[in-house]
């Protein structure tokens, strides 16, 4: 089976094998593991020893996403975050729920956001102290250009952080260029090609050492997190960490120094290219044009055939070994494919094959979706 | 090496090998899975189908603590927290932290709390809502009674939250019986013998019905966890889950049922007594007196011999193909000892000959240890 999802990506036996094992989470054994990956992704922000640091948190990416804003924006604080799609509103309520005010910015979900279009909004209100990016729009597909919009934001004197979910370990973004970013957040089941259960922030240590008691949560405080990573400097983790992800994480790492970013990068560029000409010469109408188009995920506009029925496409195409997301949260409907994961352009392009007959099995013959 | 450390525990390679899969959260092979786990939990409590729900939460113990705290205790409310040792201390961090106002209660961190002493408590202040118990203090190894505690909370119309992290699937605690009890919460790593990663609530559902908006947190309101499993009502989980560790958990599941918990509860038990004695026959001296042992962890006293020296101890033992921790959080110095986990009294005897080995390979003589 082959899983096109955004995440949890098709991983390598090699990690998943890393997991199978019994560890004690304090063990001297372990915490060059736990301590390595922290040092490793702080190497693939460009993060400077001792300006930064990987701060890591058990749990999914909304989680660490509301760790970010309740530790970097204080309480009652305005950050500006941009509508791009389901995870630009994820920021807004995260933020709203936590006590923050959330100002959201309108923007085309199947476009990059123009800097130009942060800079007046910014300018337009001075008690926005903080800008929150979602990198990578899983939902739409559309990757925005973090360190161009960072520019803006410096120039400005505010604050940034950046969901990077999706996006770490394949997109750019060089955290030593970019002092405005309090933080960079992500997990690694996404272009890391590990698995869920543990996610990570890079952080300013300056900001992680002015920010205490802002969060108002224990378990999402990263500047207490940060804090028990130095003052106890013993490697022990704060609380019981995912060990068996981490150790996996850690195997993925290698495969990931072996291949590179930028090679990462390629493949999943290619993996995209391949599969999104693969949709246009099936006559399926791609979601984002392909000069906006992303790496990362292709989404599909539901084809104008009454016989299109996303549950019954999903089951015809894993009945052919596929296994595509059965949900969509474009604002049109469609379905949707993750590039990434441990695959190559061949899968893609087996991929476009089964997607035809899967098209065929359900009897939908008009294949181009509805317009914008 | 046998693992002896209170969690995450010694697992079955049975229990491992199931998390050696990729898997799509939301993929229809999936949910029976996520849904069945859930189910089972409920049943483990017997939790009552339709008054109970089990609400599961990525992450560690801290995390599932916060959340029922933030859930059903309301911003300012008052709590009641047993001062029962290490664990009872986080639940009054926690709730402080949350904006929530901790009552800490002084007990005796080595008997049982008398349920007399809660009573009291509660009737002297009336603005307390909840009591928080922790049900095993981890740091000491005392086991509390938390039926017998909820039955004067329930006498007074209070509500309460119990800790049962390391308790769940071995110590009884019968929902059903128990109105008063908001939530049990706990993780699968202890006597569920599965790994970390995920943790749950099995909550009444009218109360996860009546606290929306309380937890001031998206990430950690499991009022939205629930809403979000009944109103989706496709088994589609809130955020990404750890599959894997979930995959596990079910696994480990199967291993629990085949055994019974009242024959886990007797083996664990069994375990502990061999393990208290063996530590009594070295000249040992434990923390807890025999009659308020629970059979989760044993912790004993650091010996009176100036060549004790934890770390160098747990080198020794490690070296001899036992893990325990090397740290403590008794008030005094010691070592501690899981009980719990895929292992038996033989495991239990093996390790008492290695402890005895290791107290002589670091060149311990005086082994009593200092007295209350």
């Amino acid at each position: 089976m082959l899983l096109l999802i955004p995440g949890p990506v098709t991983t390598r036996p090699e990690v998943r094998a890393a997991a199978n094992v019994d560890i004690a989470p304090w063990d001297f054994d372990f915490r060059p593991v736990y301590a390595g990956v922290q040092d490793r992704l702080l190497s693939i922000a460009n993060g400077v020893p001792g300006v930064h640091a990987a701060v890591p948190l058990p749990g999914c990416g909304h989680f660490i996403n509301e760790a970010a804003i309740r530790t970097f924006v204080p309480p009652g604080g305005r950050i500006l975050i941009p509508a791009t799609g389901g995870y630009g509103q994820r920021l807004t309520r995260l933020a709203r729920e936590a006590g923050r005010e959330p100002v959201e910015l309108p923007v085309s979900e199947t476009e990059r956001i123009p800097p130009d279009a942060i800079a007046a909004a910014l300018d337009r209100d001075p008690s926005i102290g903080h800008v929150g990016l979602v990198q990578s729009e899983t939902s739409s597909g559309e990757v925005h250009d973090a360190e161009a919009i960072g520019d803006v934001v410096r120039a400005r004197g505010r604050r940034m952080i950046v969901d990077a979910v999706s996006a770490f370990g394949a997109m750019p973004l060089d955290l030593s260029a970019h002092p405005e970013i309090d933080a960079i957040v992500f997990t690694p089941n996404k272009c890391l090609e590990a698995l869920p259960g543990i996610a990570y922030a890079i952080a300013r240590i300056d900001r992680l050492r002015a920010t205490s008691g802002n969060a108002g949560s224990w378990s999402l405080d990263l500047s207490d997190v940060y804090a028990n990573l130095v003052t106890r400097g013993d490697g022990r983790p704060r609380f019981t960490p995912p060990v068996q992800i981490i150790a996996a994480l850690s195997r993925a790492l290698d495969f990931f120094e072996a291949e590179g970013r930028i090679a990462r990068l390629a493949r999943y560029t290619a993996n995209m290219r391949t599969f999104y000409d693969g949709m246009v010469g099936l006559g399926l109408t791609p979601f984002v044009s392909p000069e906006d188009q992303g790496p990362i995920i292709v989404n599909i506009r539901a084809p104008n055939d009454p016989a299109w029925n996303l549950q019954r496409f999903v089951d015809a195409l894993k009945a052919r070994g596929v296994l595509i997301s059965n949900f969509y949260n474009t604002p049109t409907p469609g379905f949707r494919v993750g590039c990434i994961g441990a695959i190559g352009p061949d899968d893609m392009a087996g991929s476009v094959a089964a997607i035809d007959k899967a098209l065929n099995d359900i009897g939908v013959k008009i294949r181009n979706g509805a317009s914008k």
